[in-house]
């Protein structure tokens, strides 16, 4: 959403969870990492900030000091992902390859010190949980169309890629139609001509596909 | 802080919990109430806005969009204050005058689901609870001084005021001096010629006294 937000292109490159070692060259073992003009730059706050000093226009920041965004990030990153987590653990590791199946659930069940089953029991209570968790974004998006105001900027896209991420994962609908974060993932989907829309997901038994406007 | 922010004066009323008369033509019972040449302004997000619509000079929302300071204000309201008060909320209640203490009670346990003294247990986890709901507002304070970014605006006084409202009710200790919130909120203390930290505090054994500069 960054890129093209910013009307850059990239080539995507498909990875695996284990296949550490594509991306050594970035001297650690996550994703995202954004290669550009031989600079490696990897963790999507860092991989922002990169896009906005370096391509000005279209700013990803609005207004904004870097540092009110950067806390929606850290939310989203810190609250908002583990409750998330506690209702699409399951089904991530359901989609993965096989090669990838052992590292998933002894790296994830080690930082969630349960068995992802476990995890993900009572489903119900999850949801209720993040609806909970989802109070201030719902009440932001009460009185604005987005984070960012009037249109969407990176304040929107860090929470919304944890709403893509459980949608590419996941049949678990997370969201009632009536909340207004339903509304504003709408639009988000529909963005960039539908770009987030198109991305393919496990629950359509197809590989993640991305493109770019 | 916002008033002071806006470099306006405001005469400050006494209030206490029961003391609903007072503040009945406001048309609801909770304070913050703003009045502002007759017009009546309730809920301090609402009084916020009211000051920024009607003394635009100072801006308190620097030239973010209007819902991302929201979304700050209502993860205070929803994450911040009920891990605060997990730790405060007794000291609260023994802090209180006579005539409050049964409606306080009543109410905040009914709110709570547990007697005051349960909710306030073990109050090490309490405050490592706390530390991790504000880990987003540490790692926002890792890059730049304020979430306002070189200033301080209404993004970070309406996180503030809720350890102003700890501070001013309880002796406990909330962060680490190590912490960059812990910094932040001696800078907001030194703020407007040491407004903040000259409000007496009820450990202290005397009463809330706010000035403005």
């Amino acid at each position: 959403m960054a890129l093209a937000h910013k009307r850059l292109n990239a080539n995507c490159i498909a990875w695996r969870f284990s296949d550490k070692q594509k991306i050594a060259f970035s001297g650690q073992g996550a994703v995202p990492v954004l290669v550009d003009h031989g600079q490696s730059i990897h963790d999507s706050w860092r991989i922002a900030k990169h896009l906005e000093e370096n391509y000005p226009s279209q700013s990803l920041f609005g207004n904004a000091s870097a540092s009110l965004v950067q806390f929606v990030n850290a939310w989203a990153d810190r609250a908002l992902v583990p409750a998330i987590a506690q209702i699409v653990i399951l089904d991530v590791f359901n989609g993965l390859h096989e090669q990838d199946k052992a590292y998933f659930r002894a790296s994830r069940e080690k930082m969630l010190g349960a068995s992802l089953e476990a995890v993900v029991e009572d489903k119900p209570t999850k949801i209720t949980k993040l609806k909970r968790v989802l109070a201030p974004l719902r009440q932001a998006l009460g009185e604005q169309a987005y984070l960012g105001g009037n249109a969407a900027n990176y304040a929107d896209y860090c929470v919304f890629g944890m709403f893509m991420w459980a949608r590419c994962v996941s049949p678990s609908e997370l969201l009632e139609k009536e909340d207004p974060i339903y509304t504003w993932r709408e639009r988000l989907l529909d963005a960039f001509d539908g770009m987030a829309r198109a991305a393919f997901t496990v629950s359509e038994n197809q590989r993640l596909k991305v493109t770019y406007p």
